[in-house]
């Protein structure tokens, strides 16, 4: 039918199929039920394990619907996971960049910092994994706002708390930056959440390109910033490559 | 990524975007989420929402997760909306074939009859709208187990009750025939569950190819057969029409 997609008309006849019993099914039960070809089955199926929806029986083959795919406040990847595959990268965005990172994901609309790799250097610095910063305040938050259009309304309909005089406290300003965000993809902090102290963010992205966090560099403005007071376009350019390497990582089939 | 369906992933993105809110999204923010194109975004909330895995607010157009989507259980069509749809099918049917038209759809391994339309002459008949039909026995049952696989598989297991002489009561038997359906696309009772009658029997199909139905034609033996005992060519070419008819029209956009 014009206007329909087929494959996610197909994915949503496997789901029902699955839904309506209580049994593993084999692909090509699936495939004979639905009248669709082996090749065609199997890509169904795939995907619909690689997001989450199916579960497959190592022993058997076979498939059956995921527990509690869609319950309420599901995740499409739960924080311990997102740190654990975003290790990885973070050391080498320290190495390379010089700055501490942050990764981070949304927690009831703040930032919580689910991994922090320290600057490479021997000044003192505390750990803030863990830590909740404030999202419209952060890069990180605001990478993550920009990208969870509930809780960017919420933020959105300001006030706003200032952190600093440069803190963005207008709603409507607000909104303005995030949607600069989506466009540019990434976002900036420059002395907004703590004085003297700049960001640069950028999406971490899964399938579908659901956003599921974000990770970034801090530190004093004058290094994260050039003499014009913006973010260096090669720790943009580098943060930002270490964001899609991370997303492509998460989307790999069987990840 | 290769062997991911990209418009399966989409679709569940989507999905888990709405399954973390609690809120009603607009197709925009749900696009600028994901970083998709608004006629992609479009697409795949049409889709979506014709098999019924997310709900459009007709005054707001925002859209949310349809309730209780993949509870156990759910089914894509209840019976009455199967009934609904179907009626005007089932009379042409009748009609054109002459003879008594029926729609059935799965009940715990069973075949309820969910419409009947008597043989259009003046023999007396009886109502069978609500019966319940053995599957193994009947032209609809072996429709619908055909594309039920835990249905079948239990059926399969046999040994099946005999109704006639002809009943099929192997289980091995059963899975042949079965396998036959799905291949030739529709089936055949020969006074396998009513001795001197017979029937012949379609799938109807909604989105995806999933089989939420059967419709078939029954009567006495020589009217459905031929002289070699095989069910007449023409009508179960009718038959067989009037299910893709059901079908194309249950597969339509906004239905």
């Amino acid at each position: 039918m014009p206007g329909l997609i087929q494959s996610i008309e197909r994915a949503a006849a496997v789901i029902r199929l699955l839904a309506a019993g209580s049994g593993w099914l084999r692909a090509s039960e699936i495939g004979a039920s639905l009248g669709l070809a082996k090749a065609t089955t199997h890509g169904i199926l795939r995907t619909l394990r690689h997001v989450g929806f199916v579960q497959q029986d190592p022993a058997t083959g076979r498939y059956q619907l995921a527990a509690a795919v869609l319950a309420p406040g599901t995740r499409p990847l739960d924080r311990n996971e997102l740190r654990s595959r975003v290790i990885n990268w973070a050391d080498p965005l320290a190495a390379r960049s010089g700055e501490a990172v942050r990764v981070g994901a949304l927690l009831d609309g703040q930032v919580l910092v689910v991994h922090h790799v320290f600057r490479p250097d021997d000044t003192p610095q505390q750990l803030e994994t863990g830590a909740l910063l404030p999202a419209h305040a952060t890069a990180l938050g605001k990478v993550l706002l920009a990208h969870d259009a509930l809780s960017a309304r919420d933020a959105g309909a300001g006030p706003l708390t200032a952190y600093t005089r440069r803190t963005v406290t207008k709603g409507a300003a607000l909104r303005r930056t995030l949607a600069e965000v989506r466009t540019q993809g990434w976002a900036a902090e420059v002395e907004e959440s703590v004085a003297g102290q700049a960001g640069v963010a950028a999406p971490i992205r899964t399938y579908g390109g659901l956003v599921v966090g974000a990770i970034g560099v801090s530190g004093p403005t004058d290094r994260i910033c050039d003499s014009a007071g913006r973010p260096r376009a090669a720790l943009v350019a580098l943060v930002r490559e270490i964001a899609r390497a991370v997303s492509r990582d998460l989307a790999k089939v069987g990840s």
